[in-house]
């Protein structure tokens, strides 16, 4: 008889409770504000057959050969480029194109985290973020934070840890973007404590009326000397399914990054990077990126007019966010999000309740009365309908 | 001062020595039989346009989407009915598409490599598997072979490890094609001695007379009783840029790899396994695998004759490969390839030298007078004229 013995940190390894509850949720007829998906409707499927065709005529060799395991050159070039216009000063060589940046968080974890190791998350935070670190055995610390963002006095509390996880634009799940004041506050008492910052950036371009505050790590600087590592993707302002984000990393780290990224699929699909670069290289994004923003802009204002109509009185509490694609929603004390969850499936709508994005005990602070509504797939019709269903369903709580 | 502290685990990551050989071998002129790279000639370029037309006019929303970290459902089921012409009997529900097949090394290595567990390797043995799984810190454990492969009463010394690796067919580097009753041997001892086995099958449609022996998994099984993983890709038949790899799991592993997958990557990218499934999914192979194996063989027939020719006297040892993409040449005692790749490389050509495939010391039967000599993206002619070069080194240091 054959024996598998499974590794320690497969014990860390769990089913996404996300894809379950999506799973729930994908009945036909169920208006799910659940999803984390960006909107189809703003895929650039002309500009992406403009640009395989031209691929696959001039540079097939090359786009279908194996390939380096940085990234190609132009690609990382053009995210150089692309970062300086944020004030984010880099050299190409400190790009690593990734297979997503859910790969980057993969690989900063295989490098960075022992088991044991100490990784401070903000509470909420992504939880795909958890997962990927989890598996290499990180004792998570929640930063303590208050309306505005993690606290940087909080920061304290994770003295010694490898790094400290922040997701500052219209974070997934809170929707919260921090001000530039707390930006810089909390760049400055990382550099203090000597802890380093891991700053994640998928949601940045998808700003409404003002472009978010600069990144941490234009106060940190991503050079040696530095006390950050940047991650980007092209998920939200392209297409999801082309796997494409990038790390940026300090060039004392960016060698053991690189050999993670061998170790774990060679290279991101030089195809997928060669198309996408074909398609942005001229400045497309310039005039794609704000057609994305303008439609989520009107879900959103959807969503905030039918929470401002329907969970009037309901004594529940959100802040409009001001990009991105959540929505979140505190429900009075007493409330719990994931044992609602049936009965709003039941009355035709679907959320992701808050809990599993917490990372501590309710003792400490994890919460259930909280859940993620996304706005950015769902017509603001369905919106409407969606969230009146769920006024439903709290107000028969609540009065029950 | 930020304090970066990098895991332990990071020590095991290094630079590839072959990528490093392989930036010094590129300069102009030089005839390079060191690369492991398909032939850019045989990439299906036509078929990958109409499928990329396809499906961006048929399915964009969905292949540009987030989409399941299992993998696309066709795709999956054609692997299950591709393996079962293998004489593998599968469900589809046990195939996880991954990131090219390194990401499967990446992710058996996740799953089941704690710090110190024994991971028994063929000797020589894929480098790329040996970088996949040395960052979990497993202990390899050399199974000593002969002529005709890894012996089976070899695997006693690899009694308790976590699995053996194994790769039968046209194993990079050797060339070497396992017999059916050495499989079925290997098999059958891994079976008595408990002992897991994780079969790696890169290049066994490359065949180039018959096709190889059925699978070591065809013996054990890949059901829950069996004692097997499965990994395959699409890299030597299709193109490597596409990164299209599969692990086929018993279901008590897979939903492991399945949640190791998710923290890695999320999902393979959704437009390429779209891509891939619209050009297979009527029998394109079965038309394009034969013109892959009959340019190979005429490589591999011209590699053979110049071999024959400019090697003669030289007491080096070699087999003709019957499939695959490599000659693997032993020279005589004394002689050190890596020592000699600079006299190569000034002559003319180069190749990748032995040792770096080797997982133990000299003494432990590593070697370092023994070479890999691909024959697949060189023209016979450049063939004859790299081979006839580097039997000049070979004479030069023979007579010194």
């Amino acid at each position: 008889m054959t024996t598998w013995i499974m590794a320690t940190r497969a014990q860390r390894l769990n089913p996404s409770t996300i894809r379950e509850i999506l799973k729930i949720t994908e009945r036909p007829g169920i208006i799910s504000l659940a999803g984390g998906l960006p909107s189809a409707d703003t895929f650039p499927v002309a500009a992406m057959q403009v640009a395989t065709d031209r691929v696959l005529r001039e540079q097939p060799r090359e786009a279908l050969q194996y390939a380096a395991s940085e990234g190609y050159g132009p690609l990382r070039e053009w995210v150089a480029a692309d970062m300086a216009a944020q004030g984010l000063h880099v050299d190409a060589s400190q790009v690593l194109i990734t297979t997503g940046s859910q790969q980057g968080l993969d690989l900063v974890g295989k490098v960075l985290i022992d088991p044991g190791s100490r990784v401070a998350v903000e509470s909420p935070t992504y939880l795909g973020a958890l997962q990927a670190f989890a598996p290499y055995e990180a004792e998570f610390v929640a930063v303590q934070g208050d309306d505005e963002g993690p606290l940087p006095q909080a920061l304290e509390a994770a003295t010694g840890a490898r790094f400290v996880y922040l997701l500052p634009n219209f974070q997934n799940p809170s929707g919260r973007c921090l001000s530039a004041a707390r930006r810089v506050a909390l760049a400055e008492k990382a550099a203090q404590l000597g802890l380093p910052v891991v700053e994640d950036n998928p949601y940045g371009d998808l700003w409404f009326d003002a472009p978010p505050p600069p990144p941490i790590s234009a106060t940190l600087g991503l050079q040696d000397g530095g006390g950050a590592i940047y991650l980007g993707s092209f998920s939200k302002v392209l297409a999801p399914g082309l796997r494409l984000g990038y790390v940026v990393a300090p060039k004392l780290l960016y060698p053991k990054l690189l050999q993670a990224k061998q170790a774990a699929d060679l290279h991101t699909p030089g195809f997928n990077q060669r198309v996408v670069y074909e398609v942005i290289k001229d400045g497309f994004l310039r005039d794609h990126v704000p057609t994305i923003r303008a439609l989520y802009k009107a879900q959103r204002d959807a969503m905030q007019t039918a929470l401002a109509t329907h969970f009037a009185g309901l004594n529940c509490r959100w802040k409009t966010p001001v990009g991105g694609m959540f929505f979140w929603v505190d429900l009075p004390a007493g409330l719990d999000a994931t044992a609602l969850l049936p009965q709003a499936v039941q009355a035709g709508m679907a959320y992701v309740p808050g809990a599993p994005f917490f990372t501590q005990g309710f003792a400490q602070g994890g919460r259930s009365n909280c859940l993620r509504l996304s706005f950015v797939t769902v017509s603001p019709d369905k919106i409407n309908t969606g969230i009146a269903a769920l006024a439903g369903v709290l107000r028969q709580n609540l009065t029950a």
